[in-house]
Order: C-alpha cells, then structure tokens, then sequence
C-alpha cells in the first residue's frame, strides 16, 4: 500500500491549497487504478525537512518512507509498490527500484512480527 | 517497542566496531530494564543522513522513526517509549515528549490498520 502525504508544500512552502503533497497523492491513485495497488492519503508523515514524501506499508513488511519526491515520481511510486508485492523476504528489493526510491530513502522500520522474541 | 539502529556511525563516520548504535542500543536495553519496554536492535534503519536513529513501535499504532540521536538520549528514548504506552489514540503525545523526541523526529507512518478502508 502507497500512502502519500497530502499536507507536503511545493519547494516554494507555500501554504496554498491543494498542497503539492495533495496533487502527488491524486496523480499515484491515477496511475495506481487497475493496478492493485492500494493508494491513500494522510495528513503529515512527519519528513517536512525532506519535502514530497510517501510511505510503503505491506503487511508483514517492512515499511519504507521516502522524501525528496517531485510530483512526476507517481509512476515510479506505483513501479514500487508493484516491485514490493514480488518480495519474497519481507524487503524491497533494491534491484530494479526506481531511483527515486534510491536516493529519497528517509527510513525503514522492520515489521514487529520478526521484532517480537529478542534475538 | 524500541528498537535501536546498531550500525549507525559516530559524529566522526567511524567503521570502528562497536558502532556508536550499537553503544546506543546496549545503554537503551540497560536504561529500559524494569519498565517493561521492550528494547531491540535492528540493523540499518536507512536514516544514515541523521546519525543516531531509534523506531518506536506500538501495535496498531503510528510507528515513529527519530534521528540526529546522541550516546545521551537513552533515557529519553526510554521514556519515550512509556508515554507512548500511555496514549489512547494510536499517537506519540507532543506534550511530555522528551525534546531529542521532538526535534528529530524523522518521519512517522500510520498504522496499516487504520488504512485498510478509504475514507
């Protein structure tokens, strides 16, 4: 599942509404329809320093959270989520990702599942 | 739940073994004991541009991933790990948080959960 920031301002911060953040999250659940992909939007993932960001989430997954994003990168967001539903460990493969989702990596956060009995 | 990068380098980029994250994780277990926190260390949280990183994990709630951490901040990111055990609405309360818990905070995801239906 995508979740795309809907309160991220342009590179200008404006305050105008839709934000850019709003306009990115429109154009993903364009180019998500048909796809299976899963597409939402929420209010601040707490990168404001890292502009346009998103978050991958799969149950089970780890989730990823990505910044730097323009409003071009929905079709490489929707190659994302398409290349993660392939993972068979619980990763996104670095392999074939789109470079924007190279170089925007804000963090990762390992599922709780393989978190709960200490190692 | 806590759990602690243990690759994270110094302020210097140090390879040197044990990694600052590592010195980290060992204080947060050792702060943590008898508060029933759980403490883990996970490898790479991909926030490798704001050194020190920690996620705080609550089941079903805001995952939360925190950088720009100091050797100092266990007992911080301890207690932050009880407030959040005390919130009712699947967030980490502003009020009470420890400030190493405000200022570097790096991005926050939402619960698959609460995402499962469109609004």
């Amino acid at each position: 599942m995508l979740v795309v920031c809907s309160s991220c301002r342009d590179t200008a911060g404006s305050d105008a509404r839709p934000r850019a953040g709003e306009l990115l999250g429109n154009q993903v659940r364009e180019t998500a329809q048909g796809t299976g992909v899963a597409v939402r939007q929420a209010e601040c993932l707490g990168n404001c320093k890292r502009r346009l960001s998103a978050a991958l989430l799969r149950d089970g997954c780890w989730s990823y959270v990505f910044g730097d994003l323009t409003e071009d990168d929905a079709p490489d967001l929707v190659a994302g989520a398409l290349l993660f539903a392939t993972s068979t460990d619980g990763l996104l493969p670095w392999r074939g990702r789109p470079d924007c989702l190279k170089r925007g990596l804000v963090a990762r956060i390992p599922p709780l599942a393989i978190l709960e009995d200490p190692s």
